[in-house]
């Protein structure tokens, strides 16, 4: 029998009503042909009470015990949507993450996969059993100890499934119906992508747009995992929702797919640093060691050079991070000062920053997509601040206020409302 | 370092300050310098709503499933545990089932222990971890599948470790200071019992007294392991509560130790059955594939008989089951007697009345204790229905009405409230 995987997330298996919603979905691929594995999250709220408890009983937790705990959502659903299964006459049996085993390595809380042995469920399978109900988001060391793999670890569980069984395509149903051209609350002309590569779900999803985890989309671009989401809450069939996919799937794809935003980003620059080997390395080293995540990052002449006419060979450095991180980012900085390692002439933090992006595999052949964003934006009087590229994206950073215009704009600017 | 089992019922672990006030009492055993193994319950309601999630979803659930979800209740426990030891500075690891490994038999919902095996929690130990937190209440099966043993499981685990890792003492923490020579609820007599030895304790457990499940005695009695009864929301130390023993740790013990009551009894007689080999198990065949725990059992020479002088031999059976089991002990008799395996004249059921019973190891020593049984329950005026009596107990059906006025008297007669 062919293979489908269907991951259903929270919000779809929130209480018992809609574990049944979703179990119809799974006994109609039943219906059509397939096996199914089918990979679960915690009914929503309930990951958030358990992790509520650990961190009200110990502020700084043993990752094991943590995993130990917060994985039990998981477990419940799984047994739950088994038994629903049951109850619709479709044979199926529950798997958490030591029974497959789901092996992984033993980083609590942020575990990897190392391997998904298919024995026994292939086994199962052999026998008759035509759903396997996997709780998603964790698995187990070699230790023999539970693991969790972090944000999103059930849309990880549900690709590696799907690479594992060779599944025909891995169906994660959401509370959306689909990945859209651009934020449907910010401009009502989005539209609904049938199709969308890899590539560019990759720089969506890192750059804002909530609906896959980074992690899951890089997964199934280096295992040819054929993704797609599609809502729970509507009636779907086979070609409800976006698939992403290899762009050879894609028969014409235009210069640009959709546009992202990323609301509260900051900017940071340090003014009149040494211009020397190694000082990049000297400023992003102590803010990687923070935890902090360091995004677009552009070092420029020095205007003071320019200005002055300085004697010393001297640079600016602007980099943007998320805004909560700003605090640590700036502490990290005076620390690595007051240690010598490096100097700055002035630090300038500019917290009212947002990012937008245009996203497209097309740009790789289409020359002028740039100039036709910032002649958009300029057109609106949009400031752009810092520019970053990559080869099928480009972001800008600009005042917050304008973001939501910015949006709008650049949808408009390359035809997106039409297929 | 001697190894001290410690059992926490959900009542005693049912929010995070109860988890704390727990914990707290495991850290003084570990500062009176035991290595301790800590079995937890699940938080008080928490298995209720799991369970009742479980008959939501299928009114004719599959055990496996039953038990992989119900099973989750305790693993978030002994994880909140774990970390709450660590945060007071005692280093704790938490176990569930599958990975000390507790294996058991297949028997979903009502498995057995198999064998405990060691050197998981040893080495732990022998790293210089102090204390062992494990989920109680549940195993794995060889097929790997989780189980769960029961009502009272977790009494049973903890009285299963104590046996398997030679522990010097298995304390049960309840929310109840002791095993008392009655229920205090209906006599303000009552005393606190400082020993009672298996024997005694699980005559009481099977006649109601609920303060411990009847299989976790009988464990402790076949394994010798000494069970201590104790509560934990008081203070306590290493006197308080009762020790259930052998009865040679009890130097001095009186007749009888203790009224025990059983409020919802019922009690069905057929009249004039056929008196002949291989009776007894038509009638309590039927009965106990139906699931009725009959409980005593009472054949007379039929009163016809006696009264009209029938040719044929015939008799009358009466026996007590729970109340709420009396419509299924009625429709299996009735189907026996359709399908032509049993007959009988008249089928009288009462579902008043009570069963009140003295206990002591004292009475096998000593005679005349049911004559002095009889004739306090006769001073009150409290007639006798039925008599059943073993080794070391004497119980009686009586009405329920009655059932308090026994209950003290008997108390009285046998000087229970003087040590």
């Amino acid at each position: 029998m062919p293979i489908l995987v269907m991951k259903f997330g929270g919000t779809s298996v929130a209480d018992l009503a809609r574990i049944e919603n979703a179990a119809a979905k799974v006994r109609a691929e039943v219906e059509r042909g397939y096996d199914v594995i089918v990979i679960v999250s915690a009914m929503s709220g309930k990951t958030n009470e358990l992790v509520k408890w650990v961190n009200d009983t110990s502020a700084f937790y043993d990752a094991r015990e943590y995993d130990a705990v917060v994985s039990s959502g998981e477990n419940v659903t799984a047994g739950l949507m088994a038994l629903r299964l049951q109850e619709m006459g479709v044979s199926a049996r529950s798997w958490q993450g030591w029974q497959v085993p789901i092996n992984t390595t033993s980083q609590h809380g942020s575990a990897r996969f190392v391997s998904i042995p298919r024995a026994h469920i292939d086994a199962k399978f052999a026998e008759g059993f035509k759903v396997a109900v996997v709780a998603g988001f964790q698995g187990v060391s070699t230790e023999g100890r539970i693991t969790t793999l972090g944000r999103g670890g059930s849309d990880t569980t549900a690709v590696a499934f799907a690479a594992a069984f060779d599944a025909v395509r891995c169906d994660i149903y959401t509370d959306v119906d689909g990945v859209y051209t651009t934020d449907p609350r910010i401009s009502r002309k989005a539209r609904k992508l049938d199709k969308i590569s890899y590539e560019e779900m990759l720089e969506l999803a890192s750059l804002g747009a909530k609906v896959l985890q980074t992690r899951s989309v890089e997964l199934a671009m280096r295992y040819k995992v054929r993704l797609r989401v599609l809502s729970s809450f509507e009636e779907t069939d086979e070609n409800s929702g976006t698939l992403v996919c290899d762009e050879e799937e894609i028969m014409e794809s235009k210069v640009v797919s959709g546009v992202a935003h990323s609301r509260d980003e900051a900017k940071i620059t340090l003014f009149t640093i040494e211009d020397r080997p190694g000082i990049a390395a000297a400023i992003f080293g102590p803010l990687a060691d923070a935890g902090v995540n360091v995004d677009m990052i552009v070092q420029n002449i020095s205007e003071k050079q320019l200005a002055e006419g300085h004697s010393e060979a001297v640079t600016d450095m602007t980099f943007s991070c998320p805004v909560d991180q700003v605090a640590r980012a700036k502490r990290a900085l005076d620390e690595a000062r007051a240690a010598g390692k490096i100097g700055w002439g002035e630090m300038v933090i500019d917290t009212d920053v947002s990012k937008v992006s245009v996203v497209g595999i097309g740009m790789r052949s289409h020359a002028g997509v740039a100039a036709r964003m910032f002649n958009a934006l300029a057109a609106e009087r949009v400031n752009i601040k810092v520019i970053a590229t990559s080869e099928i994206k480009i972001s800008v950073l600009i005042d917050r206020k304008y973001m939501e215009l910015a949006v709008q704009t650049l949808h408009d600017a390359f035809s997106l409302e039409s297929a």
